[in-house]
């Protein structure tokens, strides 16, 4: 017998009413039920996006949805600047070059967060730049960015302001209007707690208006036909119907909760995991911008990083993630995002307890869970 | 109490194996328990694609992968030869023309396959031509190619043929290898009794030295990265987790059924629906090469066919498929493919002539269900 813990910045732990959605009998997508239910599942979305403007469902993984973004705003030869302090970052200049579209990239240390004011400089100085590529939270540091103060810039200018939200939409704040994000993109497998597959795209008045005149070649990842198609309360391909009924399931519970105890659960568990680590003598990768979603913890010195991962995951059946390029053996990252509660998170810092005295670190026994179940204690407003 | 029926042409029933797969907690994709499940998935493939080359899994509907088959084998400028006798040939003409791909299209008369004469000849006056764009099973008409024919005249010609399978593999027979198909797209809602949202395309030799050229924009798409991350058993982006973990369990009782059964069985339901049919009297759309995974059927004279869809899913619970764009309102069509047996098929036409009666249509209550019967009867192997 073994329980499993997955405590992962994606995918995260399904909710057993998403289990059950997920293997109902299947329905066919062009039926006014399913049309209830995509109608119902766009609208669940807009709150969590906090936009009255369109969000489209794709079927793709978050990429997918990122590469929309990129082919339906901009045409070869346009400029773009991509924030990059991680590996997220990193993919939208990625995609730009695919697509041939310069970039200018603003290189961010990894672990600190993009300056606001160095945008502004880039958009000021050079008034072709078209859009402004960033991250809500980068998945692979742990690092969020301050979108609030970098959409009152952009919105200063021409350019779109296209934010990758996949880590982090519907775990953390992202006021989609208020904020003046024109292009949010998000994936199912995070703060949605749905296995990996669907991807949400928002667009705004501005976007469209460079949607109209975009010339880059797309068809899959049209938003132009995914526009037309809702029209009329359809998906311009056949689209992951069993996931957009889970949606449905999980977007009523998220209502149901509410976003400000959504963002406060997860302020909570993020608060208790840096408190753990600090208590065990544990250095955080990205002290000055953590964010509530996931924490990258540097590994002690002499203890690979991916031994702790491994062992967690391989001994004991508590699966955090490892440290990616530059990272890997360096860090480990420890998920507080989704269906995860309180005692998944104290079950994950007494296994990394254990492991770390194994792998022959030197600490005291309890130190850690101790600082987290205290924050616990005094921040929830359970009895 | 009402039971449903889905006899669509994809979505298709899942098997309770399929549904139980899919309500399982979710794992991680980047550890050794999911590497297990996509190499199995990945082999599996294999024995229905019958290829020994390269299969990948694709997060996304079946037309993602028809847009990476046109991307990777292409550039700007090429031309190609689309095969375009409904709905679904006209995707891979618009597609190379979202891609800057001049196309010579084969246009065949709705309900009629192609003449793979007609492709050589093509072929041969222009020397030009790098892809020729095919369909196993146009859904919208029910037709089948004869790909096979296809094979051995494009095998000829430095072009890759490339087929959209998306409806009929797993079903009907295609032999990617010995029918020298350079790229075949599928995708899981269909011979493959999944959910749609994965899509599976293999390429040969030839399709790779045709990629190692091509110089059209992707990334979400690029079976260069595809293949770059099968080689550490591994996806480019985030997979579809629970999809894939589903694949496994369906390609393990189709193997276990076995392709020649698998056919087998199609012929006789395609068989006894189409006997039935023209014991009612109706006529076929396409009589002359019908496909054994979808039945096209003309609404008798002075009957929408749309409201005898209609009346058969909301009255009774029977989901068939009607005709699509220029067939709409005057064909309905009756799938037989994927997890349906013939007590599906004898149930759908039962209802489909009970439907009829009360819509007007004469003729003999219980000739289309007797003739199915035999059919039945005759051709299984059961006692």
């Amino acid at each position: 017998m073994r329980k499993n813990y997955l405590l992962t910045p994606g995918p995260t732990p399904l909710p057993p009413e998403v289990c059950q959605a997920l293997g109902k009998p299947i329905i066919h997508h062009r039926t006014p039920q399913f049309q209830a239910i995509l109608k119902e599942a766009t609208e669940g979305l807009k709150y969590i996006f906090q936009t009255q403007g369109d969000v489209f469902i794709l079927t793709s993984s978050g990429t997918g949805a990122m590469e929309a973004a990129v082919v339906n705003l901009l045409s070869a030869q346009d400029t773009a600047i991509t924030v990059q302090g991680g590996k997220f970052g990193e993919r939208w200049t990625e995609l730009c070059a695919a697509y041939g579209i310069h970039t200018e990239v603003i290189n961010v240390e990894w672990g600190k967060a993009v300056d606001p004011g160095e945008i502004e400089k880039r958009l000021k100085a050079n008034p072709n730049i078209k859009a402004v590529f960033t991250t809500l939270c980068e998945t692979s540091t742990g690092v969020v960015s301050d979108i609030e103060a970098i959409g009152e810039v952009v919105n200063k200018y021409k350019a779109v302001l296209v934010v990758d939200a996949i880590s982090g939409l519907g775990a953390i704040d992202l006021k989609t209007d208020a904020w003046c994000v024109d292009v949010c993109v998000s994936g199912s497998q995070k703060g949605f707690m749905l296995p990996p597959g669907l991807a949400f795209i928002s667009v705004s008045k501005k976007a469209w208006e460079a949607i109209a005149v975009s010339k880059s070649p797309r068809y899959y990842f049209d938003l132009k036909a995914a526009k037309k198609a809702i029209q009329s309360v359809d998906t311009p391909f056949t689209p992951a119907i069993s996931l957009i009924i889970a949606l449905v399931e999980v977007l009523k519970m998220m209502k149901q909760d509410s976003l400000e105890n959504i963002f406060n659960r997860h302020r909570v568990m993020a608060s208790a995991t840096r408190a753990a680590m600090k208590a065990l003598g544990l250095e955080l990768f990205a002290p000055a911008a953590a964010s509530d979603v996931v924490t990258a913890v540097k590994a002690p010195a002499g203890i690979d990083g991916e031994k702790i991962v491994k062992t967690m995951r391989d001994v004991y059946g508590v699966t955090i993630a490892g440290g990616q390029a530059e990272l890997k053996g360096k860090v480990f990252r420890f998920a507080h995002m989704g269906f995860i509660e309180e005692f998944d998170i104290l079950a994950g810092i007494v296994c990394l307890e254990r492991v770390l005295k194994k792998l022959g670190y030197s600490f005291e026994l309890g130190t850690g869970v101790r600082a987290a179940e205290e924050v616990f204690l005094n921040n929830t407003p359970r009895l």
